[in-house]
């Protein structure tokens, strides 16, 4: 979160992005889609994980969407709808994070009628995103073991404000040398909670992940 | 950057800080330090990075101290000191990025007059600090090959601000299925110079970066 609390003004952006949010929960529920915004850093599988997500979802025969969010380009958008999930592109322009607002007009875009779950990828950030609700039902934080052993205690922000938070790529730990008990006991330690354990790239702990998002 | 442009503060965020940087700098260059921004995700490797190039430096008889900047925690503040490198901590409670303000506040912690090179590390990630000069010299962007092969392309504005960039952990490309030419290939085709390739763990490039930084 950039400093403008001397400002005065962080309540406002931030009290209007709720206000938004709050809009974008409301239509979500009224058309029956159960949605999931999902935060965390480059490369630490969001958008692999939402594939291998859809596909266990369409399997069981839920029309699954997604919003790709990113400062710019196209890359998770192309790669959403070549593995055949409906999706919008949503770039942020200079956007550290997605805001309700943007997300409220990527809806837009969307036939909701046709869709069961919404996953929203957000900006790939391990600080900024947690700020900024989206209204979705649930807030997921995937982390990655490569991006060391001290990612938790380093940003509590974003795993207190998510309700489930994953570990990806764990069949590599031993290679990059990372202890994953002390990130899941940080973890614990911070929330109170489990952090799930996946592979995006095997499909290991995606079922259990799902049943945590409630999907 | 987070949305306050239309409040028309931006520019006066912005521009207190470009001042406060030109007074880092200022300092900085009166009492013959040379000094690096290093930014990058979480895991990129900065932290290894700087005791990486603080040992090659000391060889040749220059005194490396470093800022730690994280959002909150000592992680890397210790990592630093364990290792040997003389380094004040900088947390920015929640803010995403390192600014001048509170890089000037941590320049006075320093022995500056017993300090060749600084090496100021940012906040772990590849979208805000961009916006943030601190006054170093040149600023370099460490990115990992952990982060996939479309991380120039998604985050354009990091590379522009920086003068020199790397990609670390090399040594793993083949292995985690990222095609290196092709991030060599979008940072040219973005700033028209050289990515460096780099693996900290092997110290593979170490010495080129090191004179790229002017080191």
């Amino acid at each position: 979160m950039h400093k403008i609390t001397e400002i005065g003004m962080e309540l406002d952006v931030l009290g209007e992005n709720r206000r938004l949010a709050e809009g974008n929960r409301e239509l979500l529920r009224s058309k029956g889609v159960r949605s999931v915004d999902m935060m965390g850093s480059i490369g630490a599988g969001k958008t692999a994980l939402i594939i291998r997500m859809a596909e266990a979802l369409r399997d069981r025969g839920l029309k699954v969407a997604a919003v790709a969010g990113d400062v710019t380009g196209e890359d998770d958008f192309i790669r959403l709808r070549n593995a055949g999930v409906e999706a919008v592109n949503c770039n942020t322009g200079s956007e550290c994070h997605l805001d309700a607002h943007l997300v409220d007009h990527a809806l837009e875009k969307l036939d909701l009628d046709n869709v069961d779950v919404l996953f929203i990828e957000n900006v790939g950030n391990l600080v900024c995103p947690s700020d900024f609700p989206l209204g979705a039902d649930k807030r997921l934080v995937l982390i990655s073991v490569t991006e060391g052993d001290d990612m938790v205690r380093k940003h509590p922000d974003i795993f207190h404000a998510a309700e489930v938070a994953a570990i990806n790529k764990v069949d590599i730990a031993e290679y990059m040398d990372v202890d994953l008990a002390r990130v899941a006991a940080d973890y614990r330690r911070i929330t109170g909670k489990t952090l799930h354990e996946v592979s995006v790239k095997s499909g290991a702990g995606i079922d259990p992940l799902l049943q945590a998002l409630e999907l």
